[in-house]
């Protein structure tokens, strides 16, 4: 991991092969395989970093929190940089310093923007909900004018995008190879679990489809 | 998911269950369990977040990367948010407005100190994969004077730190809850899959024990 370390002279070639990408394709999946992100702001002088949920429409990310924070009133037109980050795996090599982390992420900056129109945050919130929970949007109990006055929702003018992913089997030097230890990787997995009922869920009720990660 | 999110009025009392902790020992088990840290800095006055492992002796938290890198040179002395999320399940409302996420996360703020005493740099090392990898240390190829030069490791001193956990069943109102739509919780586990061998892996070597995520 570390996507903001350059490159030892010793290393340079050898990991040349972890892929810095700027592709839209590319950023696009790994933020579609990633619904929870960072955000890192400027609050009073000193950055601040929250994780929260986002979602992707064509070019642009929204996420979204209470209308009662403070905190999000001021961000509005300030610099942020929304990160997603996705664990594939643990690299194990025969030193420590060779050691790392198979993973993908995304780095968007821009500036924070808010989305006021009430229609137009319940066009972002239902494309949230379709991504995650496809079909579920016309079940739910319909979105109230306090509910979607409750919600505030943010955007970003995207400056800049970068991707990373590093997913290659160790590198150590040929001199290390031999070295009589396991070497290989350790796959990170998530996945979903069993559903687990409310206490009061009505009974009888379809199981949601879920696609969180996409 | 949204720590930065003060409740409405309407969901105030509802939700003070949403557990705001700043106890040592909650904030140390959630570090423990997530190896993976988002950190926030400042950087040419823009906020940037990039992803790391962190990992914690005592009271500090450490993160790593190369020495080659120019940006964690620039950063050290500054202020630094580093944060953790660990994400339990996707919570399922009657209401689009009631979903949530159940999440622990830790917020660390503090200014970034870099770690250059070579004997100190590799018990940090040795102390992190420690705990990632019991028993492997002695058996990697001793670390050279050129690894530690190469390896830059930044510490905090930490001035605030705050954790919050939500790990609640959808909690809608009283007149949603018959609402016929399934309500509950779908967990999201993280899980280490089989090793993955190097091509050229030594044969015969024992599998490593993996601690990742505690």
């Amino acid at each position: 991991m570390s996507p903001q370390s350059a490159p030892t002279d010793r290393t340079r070639l050898r990991r040349m092969s972890h892929k810095a990408a700027h592709d839209k394709a590319t950023v696009h999946a790994i933020l579609d395989a990633g619904p929870v992100a960072h955000v890192g702001y400027i609050v009073n002088g000193a950055p601040h970093v929250t994780p929260t949920l986002q979602w992707r429409e064509g070019d642009r990310v929204f996420w979204h929190g209470s209308a009662a924070s403070r905190f999000l009133r001021v961000i509005e037109g300030t610099q942020a940089c929304l990160t997603v980050t996705l664990t594939d795996g643990l690299v194990l090599a025969r030193s420590g310093f060779e050691h790392s982390i198979s993973y993908r992420s995304v780095l968007l900056f821009g500036t924070v923007q808010i989305v006021s129109d009430p229609a137009e945050k319940e066009a972002r919130l239902k494309a949230m909900m379709d991504q995650m929970f496809p079909g579920r949007w016309p079940q739910l109990r319909p979105m109230t004018t306090q509910d979607l006055k409750a919600t505030t929702i943010l955007t970003m003018e995207v400056d800049e995008a970068s991707a990373k992913i590093s997913a290659e089997m160790p590198d150590d030097p040929p001199e290390d190879r031999n070295w009589p230890i396991w070497a290989g990787i350790v796959p990170v997995i998530t996945t979903l679990g069993p559903p687990q009922p409310a206490p009061d869920c009505v009974p009888g009720m379809a199981l949601p489809v879920v696609t969180f990660g996409g």
